[in-house]
């Protein structure tokens, strides 16, 4: 299935017909629905739903189709966005020092698993700097300090605007963006090297080490301005045992945080990922 | 949610606005969707659906609703049914010797997690008697040989028929049913003891220690007339090492089979599983 | 193998030659190693290990075998235990209103997978009686109410000594039992509902529901007078999704307990957990 | 712990002692045992034992340990092997056209993850070269016919050989090696893309796609000369829905691959696996 698609994410108060409404819509323009999923939260009253569906055929020329769905997306009071397959979108990553969350997600664009372009990476660090320049993708070392911090954050944000981002993953960045970032730029993944809301903050492999646990896991989730409270997009968790010392879980807990984070940026491309509240519904 | 809801379960080859067809049958008679999930085969071109709507408000009388579909669903071609939630699917469960996936099931019913009455246990054993009686079921003895199995057969049959059972339960029946028995009553689930297809037939757990494997799983799936090769409904793992025994894998695939089994119970009785050429959909 | 074995459950200070020293107490004696296991903390600087041996042929009669090893352990500065597989531990069952983990238990001790007796359930509600009587195993119903808390744990301490019994089983017990109280019965094995450290105290399934988490989880641990802060015995985890309302994670989660809990009991009761710090070595 | 261990690895037939034995044979010589563990196959009367212990302050030249050390094992039977931490194995990874097995082997050496070296990359084809030269590893390309394979396998057998190689892992090398090969050289790790004994052979995920299941497995064993028939090492799973197309299950599958495949080799370079019969014993 390569013939280009069109996906809309929507979320409104639930009422009767909604599902009737949407798929009238596609149809009416001779419009083939691939997929199609729909949840509903009945304690908040909400309707969430995921319609894709093949834009050849499809007789309502592309730049109109959003203004087409406002009119009916408005009585509606919805909450809604419309992607196209063919449209790729531009991922920036952040990184320290630790490569493997990096290698993983560049060794998978180029295995065409995540429909996307890495045009930016970003550093409080030179140290990755030649993997970056292995892949031909532009690294920018924007140190940071609690003196420059503002400044700092001023220049990513500029960075971002600059290389036309979408979509910022935190991989292994192991610095606090501030309020006023993630109010600049909300659409950012962070991978946390814990099964949240066990062990936020620093540390957690020591702190699970110490607490004596018998799993251990990791948590992808969009970033908010409180650390780690973010909504959820995906959780996965290995075995230790009392023979796994620090190092151990540290060397275990990389292959959770690169196939967690991987799995999650994938389902942020493929717009299966609808946040409200803090939750997240994900069509998968 | 305890209002009563419709479930339509259909598949049927696929064309554009098939999912409105649907929605718009439910929606001019009020009824408002709690449950939209759709899925397309595009290599065989089938398209396949679960909707679930509520019956309040449904200005349709309940036994008007299935002609009234068929007159959409007919220019279609397709394959479809219609449940109601508050008409419990009647049960009966098969059972030899061992008592673990029978209690199982038992407990769960009691506990509310099966939406179905069990009116009937069968058995070619009288073992597990004492356990039937304990819970005020009927238990029929039918002892299997060679020379009896077209007998036996027809005798379970008309059980089936007399108390009227929508789904019968191999819960460790360890017996194979004829092809005229299927023929005639097909909505069957079995559970295998192992991780199909590996080590079907016989005694797997005793080839799976032989082969050395590192995980054991079973294998719930409904029965067709080639042994163990019926459509997969749902399958789970455990790991084993060398240490494991035998009647340690026993011992945990037994934790295996009653989890395997009984989620794919619920999930049929759910009507949330639907079954085409040798493979399953499973809305969940 | 179904023949009487002795277990040794060690732990001290390490030091050179400790594996030698055991091995050769029980060869001196003509003993049969069947398991034997250890692990050396090197940051605390603590050795522990686990053997177990046939005791036919052994040539120490078997009350002599405790002080024979004492001579042994005493310059070790070690902490010792000997348990004898044939004489079957002692176990109360402590229940609130649930079922599940009790029934489960029960089962399993008849199906011969926990080496146990169970001569005692101890509620403080009337509502499982039934299933005691059914068992045939004592039940007694201790109210607890602030005011009469002191005196309800009198009573529980004397029907503990009462009956004999080795260890308590917190299976859905929803109270917490007092320091003196544990101070006084400190083999207790409890359940709790989520993967801790997450959702330590009350209502977890609804916070972890709030919080959007896409796994829930069980853990097993020692009781300590830290609410589930105590050592952990096994941990597990089942996926959920946006789908999952409370009451499902409720459902998902009871098989989770049961399991979990189960595994913990069985390995407490083949003397394969050493308890040391906060931590739990378990010789699996 | 990074001061230099040794390591024995052992099996024999069973007889009181041998614990001791072993254990005594190194505290005599002042050893400093940091891991031992043992199995016994009572079905088969074999005892297996890995036992680690510091070379700091082990009174026996390292070249005096083996031929000491078989003075003991011999009166036992025993077949028995001793390994340094700090002489380093040598790999050679074989691929065909896929990369990620081959990228993740040499990441985790890169990372400290595998104690060896990787001097000598081998394939039927062109296409991995640039991977090799990146990291500056020898590459040889020897292309496979059926005309040409004795004599191919000839000059393999000669680098394994000029390169001093331990161990040979196929890294999806999709080509089967001769039983002479095998008989020549038979320390070689494979990954298959199936959990075995499901879908040996060829095109696994298209058997499973059209089997159905609903878990897909990979399996880490050693080459033997029956094709997929050989001791498993590793397995691991994960879980596909009908949604997974034969293209997804190999996406997944790959995630497998890597995973069990590095997972393996790491517990072999440990000297932790044990093969005897058609099985491991793996002292992880």
């Amino acid at each position: 299935m390569t013939r280009p698609t069109a996906t809309l994410l929507i979320s409104c108060p639930d009422r009767q017909g909604l599902v009737a409404t949407i798929a009238n819509f596609i149809y009416s323009y001779g419009g083939n629905i691939v997929h199609a999923d729909q949840h509903t939260d009945f304690e908040r009253g909400v309707f969430l739903s995921r319609v894709e569906w093949q834009l050849d055929g499809f007789n309502l020329p592309r730049e109109i189709i959003a203004p087409a769905f406002e009119a009916i997306a408005f009585p509606l009071e919805a909450n809604w966005e419309v992607h196209f397959s063919d449209e790729i979108p531009r991922l920036a990553i952040w990184v320290t020092q630790q490569d493997h969350c990096l290698l993983d997600l560049l060794w998978r664009q180029r295995a065409k698993e995540l429909p996307a372009e890495i045009p930016l990476i970003l550093s409080n660090h030179e140290t990755l700097r030649p993997i970056a320049e292995r892949f031909g993708i532009d690294y920018h070392h924007i140190p940071i300090s609690s003196q420059t911090k503002a400044e700092s954050e001023a220049r990513q944000l500029d960075l971002l605007q600059e290389y036309n981002i979408d979509l910022a993953v935190l991989a292994k960045y192991m610095q606090i963006l501030s309020t006023d970032f993630i109010d600049r730029f909300p659409k950012i993944i962070n991978i946390h090297h814990s099964f949240l809301p066990a062990f936020p903050g620093a540390r957690p492999y020591h702190r699970a080490h110490k607490r004596g646990v018998k799993i251990i896991g990791a948590t992808a989730h969009y970033a908010t301005v409180d650390l780690d409270e973010g909504p959820i997009v995906e959780q996965d968790v290995v075995r230790v045992s009392h023979r796994d010392e620090v190092a151990d879980l540290i060397r275990k807990g990389k292959d959770l945080e690169r196939m967690v984070l991987a799995r999650a940026v994938r389902l942020h491309l493929q717009h299966r990922v609808l946040v409200y509240g803090n939750r997240t519904v994900v069509f998968s």
